[in-house]
């Protein structure tokens, strides 16, 4: 469907009372310093997932943590934020440097006052599930001829797995751990090793998504029902470089030196899990969102001086940054894609999401029919 | 007593199935590199409060975190690792540099294999609750002239808060908050306003703890129960400097920058507390020991991307440096000392600290009677 053909409505996925359902709704008009742009791509993020199935508590929590509103409880949203979309028609007070018919991306934000995070923006603001949505002119990047729309949408994801990997501050002879190799794992491990750190310790119960964090560069990979991620990665720190010890402390045994715990799971339980488990002076980067209320043992975190660094966002440059990488060939996503679908199919893949075995990244062509 | 007049027997302070006793124990025989000293000054540790309430957690999660064994439950144990002591007499394979009569500190380890925690040693290694104990020669430190007993005693919880803020690598323009002001919570307000970090804000429901705060440097100091901390913190930060905000990030609204806060309480719910309190992108240091299962929500601190940071030891280096801020007086500890006790005062005195309006640190001083 060309916006030419039907101005004024669309094919939208929308989320209300925790259902998913395609209905038709009207395209959006661009405010000020806004474009529309017909959606080419979007990836279905986790973070969709957590919030079809625990809608009042990330509407709650957002609040409480940001000051931020989304959309109402008994609204319909559109969601989805990891999008590759084309120009289509520019609003007022726009500059219009980018020509219709180009390709971009975006991070998803709309910058209006309050800012609008896209996906979660109620029911006059479509997220990318959807043929049109509106994006802010001065976020716009153009995606280069060579990056596909499939790939150009994953720029969020491995946006989100970049900042972590910053966030986690890695030294050079760092040996990472990275526990759980669902997509947001699996962008960790690209990262990684795009950035040349290893070996790179990966550890999921699903053996195809132990098979992708091996396509994506992961040195070492466990099935935790048969070895211990820890366990192995001290022997991979032992073993690849002996003199890797931890700094002089009298007051631990002396191990392995410490390294960095990536947290890709998010669900009760495994914050405790990894504390327990990690190296005395590691870092451990909280990037799984878990929902829900945890409990940990503050004594061992203490113990064993870890340092507990809860990432989820990116800068505008980190985001940039990865569509260059993508573009140089530099970073690898293709093998998270598992899916495409049309947007008629997207309820049935949140569902087929659930089991990690059928699925890592399913991406939504909204002109699939 | 002197060990010439009673070569054989000392008065400790034993800890035996969760309580204190005052008993007459045989005087320690210094192994290889180890020296007698003669206990002159030992702070009350509130880790010494937490051993005798928690000992099996205590027990079980230091073992679960570092592999280390400490004394076993049913054993006698002298605690007491905040000391300052005078050399006796050396033992073999030493080098016997500081002679006999030289006051000297330790950083609370004996070096043996595997290093012990002194203070909780087993029966036949006494912590400072005793006229005698044994130290590393290689670990000991000669205390300045200039440094009272019972100052150079302080060294050890000034090293716990030193290392304190330099995990939590403040920038010159942070606003720290400290929450909780007991003897650590006042020894980092000292650090923090020895290193000019400021303004420091404090918060303790104690008004005797929160005038210890003023007299140690903290400029802002608050009851909770009237005022909350994080809002005072708010807004210092954004009186002390209207253009101190935070960096530009399109997820969180514009509000101060982000500072550091010190949890210095140690019970279960001061974390989610703090984190539900914090400013976006805030550094949270955890210094407080909380010996029982804590409760909080992840999405809170992810959605802020807090870094908490836990923090429990420090370097030799660190202690070091500590003692000699002390000497030179750039660093004040002796506001923290409320009251000094004898070796029989100590199971009364541990009753005592149980009320933070009476006592912040009271010091043992065996020799007194």
């Amino acid at each position: 469907m060309d916006k030419r053909d039907s101005p004024h409505s669309m094919d939208a996925v929308v989320m209300i009372n925790g259902g998913l359902n395609l209905v038709t709704a009207p395209i959006p008009t661009p405010g000020s310093g806004e474009v529309l742009v017909k959606v080419l791509a979007t990836g279905i993020c986790g973070s969709d997932l957590h919030c079809l199935a625990h809608t009042s508590e990330l509407l709650a929590s957002t609040k409480a943590a940001t000051g931020i509103d989304l959309f109402k409880i008994d609204e319909p949203v559109v969601m989805g934020h990891e999008f590759c979309a084309e120009v289509v028609e520019y609003g007022p007070e726009t500059r219009g440097t980018i020509p219709p018919g180009t390709r971009v991306a975006s991070p998803g934000f709309l910058l209006r006052e309050p800012v609008v995070l896209l996906g979660y923006g109620g029911p006059d603001i479509p997220g990318g599930y959807a043929e049109y949505m509106l994006l802010s002119e001065d976020l716009l990047i153009r995606v280069p001829d060579n990056v596909p729309d499939e790939i150009a949408a994953l720029t969020e994801p491995m946006a989100v797995a970049l900042h972590a990997v910053n966030r986690g501050d890695l030294s050079p002879d760092d040996v990472p751990l990275v526990i759980g190799c669902g997509p947001i794992g699996l962008a960790v491990i690209a990262i990684l090793k795009m950035r040349g750190f290893g070996p790179i310790v990966a550890a999921d119960f699903s053996p195809s998504r132990r098979a992708m964090a091996t396509a994506l560069g992961a040195d070492v990979v466990v099935d935790p029902r048969e070895t211990s991620p820890y366990e192995s990665w001290k022997e991979v720190a032992a073993t690849s470089d002996p003199t890797r010890m931890g700094p002089p402390n009298v007051m631990f045994p002396p191990g392995f030196r410490p390294s960095t715990v990536f947290e890709c799971v998010g669900v009760p339980g495994i914050i405790q899990q990894i504390l327990a488990g990690a190296a005395a002076n590691s870092k451990v980067v909280v990037v799984g969102v878990c929902m829900e209320q945890d409990s940990f043992h503050p004594t061992v975190a203490i113990l064993k001086e870890i340092d507990l660094i809860f990432s989820i966002a990116f800068s505008l440059e980190e985001y940039a940054e990865v569509l260059g990488h993508l573009a140089s060939g530099a970073l690898q996503a293709a093998p998270l894609i598992t899916s495409r679908v049309g947007l008629h199919e997207v309820p049935e893949a949140f569902a087929r999401l659930a089991d990690p075995e059928k699925e890592a990244k399913i991406v939504v062509l909204p002109a699939a029919r």
